[in-house]
């Protein structure tokens, strides 16, 4: 068995931690797999969803801490060891964002720290009952600095705070209602629910999801009159493409589409 | 009948789409007859507060998409036109966050795509039990990227993408809890419900309103420090009016103000 | 007694706003007071949470009415001294976020205007069933513009816009659900609550905290790849502690960490 598994169900890929004797943790070794994979799927027309989940009991317990705690041998005390982590966690997280295809976090058990994070990251997340969430690492000395980026982005900031702060963990429905999570579902529904979720989104014009997509994270950081005048742009590019002369046609004619995508 | 209705109560102006059997459509000429409305509006210092609803069936379903699919006949398939159409929704969405007076949205039936952007771009909103509220376009290849910039700043992220990425409609209730509407009501008391609002904000000195109204705008895409420069110096213009200085002083002497509003 | 109380259960502090027949309005005196203590507190390292609290029947009622009236006096009306006092009155709140520790705002009763900001402008805060938050000043013509700086980058905009149109106060457990309080708790549990909060952060390691809480604040203002770089950076820093090592590895060996802060 992979690192990082991968299988297909039609235009949707299942990625899966698995590691699940670590608790799914983000060591070097599973980010490399994971931007292996980003980097493969950026290019993959054939994929129109990713879902994201982990093997075993819990969904991902954050960073390697044993391989981290071995980085702290070289001569710098592990300082340009800890930059490249964060850096290549950063970029793994940001590509995410990038990528054409909805990507939706399937939590199980515990997100905690840079698993977290990782759900933070999604564009979407659909969680089991029972799944905690937390940015616990203050317990530890380690304030989770990197997490609240995706995390501040995603709920209202004392609650943010709050997770950050205290590192307690906030239960599924809480995540649900602050924003993190899209939806809660009972464990037994989680993989049909989850995949009901990708195939709704994977069966849209996949040229209009990665222009909206890409659209939708820029729009969001720039001041309300340059981000109409952008995606005004992005609108009449959408509204140029073949297959969505034909999606407008089709629904006045009262008719499925003939899609080429 | 006009294509956009006007009739007012007292300092309220209420405004009804009426293209009932386009669903109320944004055409052209609702376009034109809205920013026409609302340019006279800008300096009509007797009306205080501006609901704006639809006839028929539905609050607004959108653009209208047979004239939009009429324009592509032109010689560039429709870029000229389509680019100055998403100008000009653009520009009368953003003439409501620059009118002097407070605007609420009161929403029935079906609120989609530039109908859920119109909501969206409302200083607040009403909505009857019932309503449905989506960014829909994606359905027919068509991703909302103008809806989404209002949508993606009234409601949590996570939450804006399931809506644009899966077209789903979401209820009233729902679009309450998100931040979307401020109050859902039973469709018999909603006509009464938002005139009541907008009397209450009515009622309020029309100079203190138009300048915190603003602001409020203003200010929310500042960073901090910025965002208290900016706010106290209008703080220190609103206690100057001698209006402002009436109504705090009845307040201490416990009479009710005398104001020259 | 003095105008704002200070006494000290461990590494907390508690603050209470001692002007209950004003209703702890924050007068010149009492801004000067807060001023003052959170000078001390910024390098007192003995602290380590900070309460707020109100003595008498509410929180805090916001300016000092009667001060800023006498204020008008002036030669210039007042403008002036208003600016100074919002300037006074900004630089107090925003303090609050550049301490190192955490800072819980305890509202009980009301608490309004500049009140309301001062629970906005915490880190986080914790609030007696029944007590009421609002934004009044418009009622008696003047927009709460300073106060709606915090209070729109805590909840949701048409419920900020709501609030601060019409004045309406709304309840604790509103003020939990739009993301204004973190907990609203039974009045007779509200000191013990507040206090174990406070305990909780109080025991996390002070400079993981301390960096972690400035990170909170820069990164939040950032683009997400400039805030990326940013708390890399941060937890590259905060790994090298002695203190975050010696954490990590009590952690690993399932033993109590020795920490030296």
């Amino acid at each position: 068995m992979a690192l990082l598994e991968r299988h297909d169900t039609g235009a949707v890929a299942h990625l899966t931690l698995n590691a699940p004797e670590k608790l799914n943790a983000l060591s070097d070794a599973m980010l490399a797999a994971l931007q292996a994979e980003f980097d493969r799927l950026r290019h993959d027309t054939a994929t129109r969803a990713v879902i994201i989940k982990g093997a075993g009991k819990v969904f991902c317990a954050g960073h390697d801490l044993k391989e981290m705690t071995a980085g702290r041998q070289a001569e710098d005390g592990g300082k340009a060891y800890f930059k490249d982590l964060f850096d290549r966690c950063a970029r793994m997280m940001t590509t995410i964002r990038s990528l054409p295809q909805p990507v939706i976090a399937q939590a199980h058990g515990i997100a905690t720290a840079a698993g977290c994070q990782l759900v933070a990251s999604c564009d979407m997340a659909v969680a089991a009952e029972g799944t905690k969430f937390g940015v616990n690492g203050v317990n530890i000395g380690l304030f989770c600095s990197t997490p609240m980026v995706p995390l501040s982005r995603n709920i209202p900031r004392k609650h943010a705070f709050e997770m950050l702060s205290t590192g307690q963990f906030i239960p599924a429905e809480r995540a649900e209602a602050l924003g993190l999570v899209n939806r809660v579902v009972p464990h037994e529904q989680l993989d049909t629910v989850t995949q009901e979720l990708a195939e709704t989104v994977a069966a849209k014009l996949g040229a209009a999801v990665k222009i909206g997509k890409e659209a939708f994270y820029n729009q969001i950081e720039m001041p309300l009159d340059a981000a109409y005048d952008y995606a005004g742009d992005v609108m009449v590019q959408n509204m140029l493409y073949r297959d969505t002369a034909e999606g407008i046609a089709a629904f006045l004619e009262k008719r499925p589409p003939d899609w080429q995508q």
